[in-house]
């Protein structure tokens, strides 16, 4: 597999990467996985992680279409997980329960190579994420995983969740430059076909157990990406940090 | 001088310091003063630097009324610019010059406390900045001072400014605590008292040179505030940081 395509792409006009976060940049699965062990390791952890997330795209297009009022994530993660509780035996779970059990999401562990990457590139570029998380999430998360960003934007600051427009053109409006003086890091390609066709620049990260050992990831590079990289340190030697 | 009042404060309970920035964290009048001494050594950087930030409140005003729609400071700052320009021998400033100049507000130096102080207090609690600056401003100025905020939150994200109760409340929304579980920081007894009056928690820093050594401000306690310190690392003592 190439590590990275090659277009007329001058990382030199570059001056902010935006990074997706769940699984880009934290392993979600894992996490969870690892707190149903410990809490209730009688659940089947790896389905219960991908039943939480596989309710996720559904309950914001809810949002998007308007059929449901304007709603943080962690609001989203609750509703879902209040869904799901019954199917795995959970149901029985108190409210104090329900609100710890909910707040695994503040408490994803980063991927190895996370810290050590964006200190390399924090050194070159404006680093901030763009995530559906709301700004509570992603602020809790990055401070337990010591995550350097310089600034911290979220879908709530857009009111609209990705793949929404109003958010790939937010953060080039938020700081001053052309749509393509921004890139978006993310291991979706939805995503990242999404900040493309607003003009940014696009680097996908290969995280091929994003969804756990049971469902890996291809990975295969997609030309349109302007980079293509298996995790942070290697995208800092492509961008020259 | 005392240097903390008395009240029945409970830091425990304490989750979120959110700093003003302008004075607070970074010397604007220090600042101007040394970029006009290079830049254009025969205006009186001091009268500029005042005359600058005089149209400040004025600005802000006249977007709070309503009488011009909701715009960054960024633009503020280049409306007064242009303003002043002429008072001070400038008038023929062409447009990169001034866009040049305008950005001396993202290249503000901290007061020598800050970097310090901030670290102890991070360990404890969630940073955040809560200023009229644009996040753009605010993101270019922390980078480039290394200021090491878990979030940054501005007027911008409230489409209010200080002291519009908005921003305060909208804090303690973002991060979904109580507003006494956010302390304001700020060295303006204004901003203190909305943030107070909104339920928030308030410690005064004092730098007095804020606008220069011909205008010291006198410092003095006022017993509502939580806290009274000299300076960033004297409140992380006085918060057990």
């Amino acid at each position: 597999m190439n590590t990275a395509t090659h277009h007329s792409f001058a990382p030199d006009t570059l001056q902010v990467l935006a990074f997706d976060i769940f699984g880009t940049v934290v392993d979600w699965h894992g996490s969870i996985v690892l707190e149903m062990q410990h809490l209730y390791p009688q659940v089947d952890g790896d389905a219960f992680a991908l039943a939480w997330r596989d309710g996720y795209a559904p309950a914001m297009a809810r949002v998007m279409s308007g059929e449901v009022p304007w709603t943080l994530i962690d609001d989203l993660h609750r509703q879902i997980l209040d869904a799901i509780l019954p199917q795995f035996g959970l149901a029985h779970l108190d409210e104090p329960e329900r609100a710890q059990l909910n707040q695994v999401w503040h408490r994803l562990a980063a991927w190895p190579d996370v810290v050590a990457g964006l200190a390399r590139l924090k050194a070159k570029y404006i680093l901030c994420t763009l995530s559906n998380g709301n700004l509570n999430l992603l602020t809790r998360l990055s401070k337990q995983a010591a995550l350097p960003w310089d600034c911290i934007l979220s879908a709530e600051n857009f009111h609209a969740y990705k793949p929404d427009p109003r958010t790939y053109g937010g953060v080039a409006r938020v700081f001053g430059v052309a749509p393509g003086q921004v890139m978006l890091v993310a291991t979706h390609h939805d995503d990242l076909a999404a900040a493309r066709a607003c003009g940014l620049r696009t680097a996908y990260i290969e995280r091929p157990l994003e969804c756990g050992a049971k469902q890996p990831k291809d990975g295969q590079a997609v030309a349109a990406n302007d980079l293509h990289a298996r995790d942070l340190l290697t995208l800092a030697t492509l961008l020259g940090c």
